[in-house]
């Protein structure tokens, strides 16, 4: 167990817990906005077009809270700089 | 234990768990979107177009989160640099 | 304790777990949609075909997200690379 | 402790979780939908068929899930390749 | 510790495990389900048959979910592939 | 710690928790069901037959999934296999 | 640590554990039936027979799962078959 | 850490928590009826008698719930078999 | 870590956590009741006798088991048999 | 790591455990009772007298508990019977 | 690791759990008194005298229980008898 | 691993913690308060004085909570009594 | 395992962990404020102008806390002043 | 594994789950006053500015709380006075 087997390992495991829990929030409340939204429309056909333009903006919000967390996870496996200072000390 | 098995085991176990946490916000998150999609219908049927096609975009928001992490889980499997790596060492 | 046994048993235990875990929230996602469609129906007994329809729709989606627990631990079992490669290794 | 103990020990106690938390979601989410399936009754007697027949179908997807789980714990005792490998090799 | 005691424990704890477990959620949906129907009753007299009818078709769904766990408690205790193989072993 | 002590001590452990765990569920489900069926009989006396009927048909159901707890729970007290196995070989 | 000691601290844990969780459902479901029944009398005084008779019938039941973790308590203390066997094996 | 050590603190730890885990739910399923009484009162002052005295037997029901566990702290503090034993051995 | 160390630091921890366990359910009902007392109060001022009573009665069932709780804390404290057995021994 | 130590330490844990954990539910408990006693003042302000005496008893009633944690926090702290026996044995 | 470090570190975490943990329930019941207090102040504005009035008494109840485990928290920094001895000890 | 980085660690730890944990109770009962006082002065806009004095005489109460914490962080990071013992003893 | 390896993997873990857990609450929190906000333009659409404003602002105090977040997790990432020193150390 | 690379370590753990942890109450508490400051103006447009004002106060309070982890986490990252320490020792 030297330093690249383990920051390899870790990088692995957190980049997957870091996208697993970090999809939970944002997923839960989209659901919600959205089925307000629904209630909404339900209630006030005719303000449609409001009800769905301020969905979509505050979707928006939320998704970027997830996307955080995808970019997170995709630098801990594709541009992760212990990763990479290891290999390259592994390497010399 | 050596770094190839131990890398293999924790991608394994990675790769099991982001789809499963992750699959847990977005099936309810759904599901909530849906069961309210349909109260909706039923309360205004005359609007039943703008409410599926909302709904319909909503889940698509959602289902995109779930996606993310079935990308991180199959990436872990079968495009994961810290298993090329230390196969490629320990084969040289 | 050798490679084979560890990956083996992490395969195990990983295929079980994720689609145990797997199935939680769309079980649930899927009994609340479901529940929702029969008080919509009988709300609105009219748009029964309307309701089904896209409850079937959202069925469809909730149900993909359980086949991908599924599918990941399939292919734990039956078609897993860290498996093949170690199996490999030892018959080697 | 050697390899035929151990996978032997995990694949019991994998299948036996599986089954065993598997069967939480697809149990309360049936119990929901039927539940809700009575009030509708109640609510609407003139659409008792539609509304069972929905409900029918709804606990078909439901249980497909606790099916899946049930598989892979029988796949598990079973037909479990990790243990044939390993007694193949105890045996060999 | 050797692989009999280690295979028989683990086979103990698993098998009563499994149907603890299992027991959790069907036994919910049950109450649940039952609590309905005699509210739906009290609503609807004149539809006790239909309602009690479902009611029974729907118990027997969730009970069936009950039933799996069980099936695998009583396999892990009685006839257990692991355990059967390690005593051959150790008989031989 | 020989596995005659083993087996033993994890008999006990798993005996208890079966019945303890295993015995929430239904005791939750079954105050539900009754006190449902309390207020059913106060909103439709005249249906107290009918109610009370599928209330002790229903508790019967539940009831059945805690014997099955307590079944296995005595099981692994009483006629343990697996100790009946130690105790022979450790007695031989 | 001999099994003696081993056997004889499990049991006392277990059966300490087995009537305490065990007691968790039966008086929480035992308190919500009463309170059921309490709601019922005040809303249907006439029926206080009805109601009174059939909560305590419903107790009967409940009581009945708590008696179960209190007899397992019980014969972990008293009549416990492993302690007989490990007492008897460290007099003998 | 001979076993008379050991069974003492065994014994202390078991005892404490049978009470305190074993307090949790008859308070709270007490406290859930005491108030529905009130409640109850308040609804129907002339059934006040029948009330209270419906309620008194069933805080007995819950109250003995408490008891069977403050039963089993005190034989495990003052009538424990298992302590009688490891002393009787270490005094021999 | 001799006997009278060990036996003496699970008294203390043993003692501190039923008292803090066990004060939990019986604050919580009791927080319950007599909030359900005051609505009481104020929608049936007639009855505040009653209503009063009933409460006090209630709340000494409660008390009582927190009284439990306290009385196994302190005969930890400054009553425990298995102290006295080992400081006896130690002194001895 | 002697008795002193470890008593001491265990000691310092338990009473702030003890306290901190003792201190959660008699302020919700309050914190209910008081939001209570405010709405019903709200509704039947001629009552006022009645309620905020009720109020204060309960009040008490739930302080005594805290206070049985809080007792047992300084006796821990300052008249602990198993820290003035080791640091005796120590100075002896 | 000698007592001064282990004592010194183990009142550091206490006293930190201690305010920490014992924060929680306090401010949770002061948010919901006051909460409760807005509400009955726009219901009743003439009774806002009486209402700030309990409100106020009943804030000093629960804040006297955060005060309790503020006072151990200090205690344990600044007063701790435990650490005082063996302070006294290692300096002596 | 001596005293002086062994305090230290504990100092670090414990001083994020105090803060992060005593800060969830503070702000959902801070979030509550002020959700609560916007519904009130919405009710009664004529009371927005009265309303606003109390909510903030309230806020101020619950703050002092999340303050005690604060303060013991920082206690914990520039005035730590322990760790200037420690540092005293290393430098001595 | 020497110092570099070690600070990598933690920090690799706590960046992660830092926006997954981070991102729980603030994307909940939007979730909650969007879905009342349609709300509350269904019930007044003619103020739809000034509760998207509002609800703009809100957001953007949450987002505010989110982006502390990822803030912090990526100064562990990218300008971790406890690696630079290690890997200043291990290089020179 | 020295004290710096120790005290490294924690601090970034610390300060990650310092503001991680610390946001998740601040957030929701937020999340539920906009929601319901929108209610509020959707009810009472007349009162759309105190409503915002008092809002903005409020979401203060609670952004305070939020700040206080914020800070507690950049000391420990960028003045974290044990780390200091410890390097100074080590470089010296």
């Amino acid at each position: 167990m030297d330093n690249v087997g383990l920051v390899g390992m870790i990088s692995i495991v957190a980049s997957g817990l870091t996208i697993a829990i970090g999809s939970i929030a944002p997923a839960l409340g989209e659901g919600r906005a959205i089925a307000q939204a629904l209630t909404a429309i339900a209630q006030q056909p005719d303000e449609a077009n409001t009800i769905t333009r301020t969905l979509f903006v505050g979707l928006a919000f939320i998704e970027s809270i997830a996307i955080y967390c995808f970019v997170v996870a995709l630098i801990l496996i594709f541009a992760n700089p212990f990763w990479n200072y290891v290999i390259t000390k592994a390497g010399g």
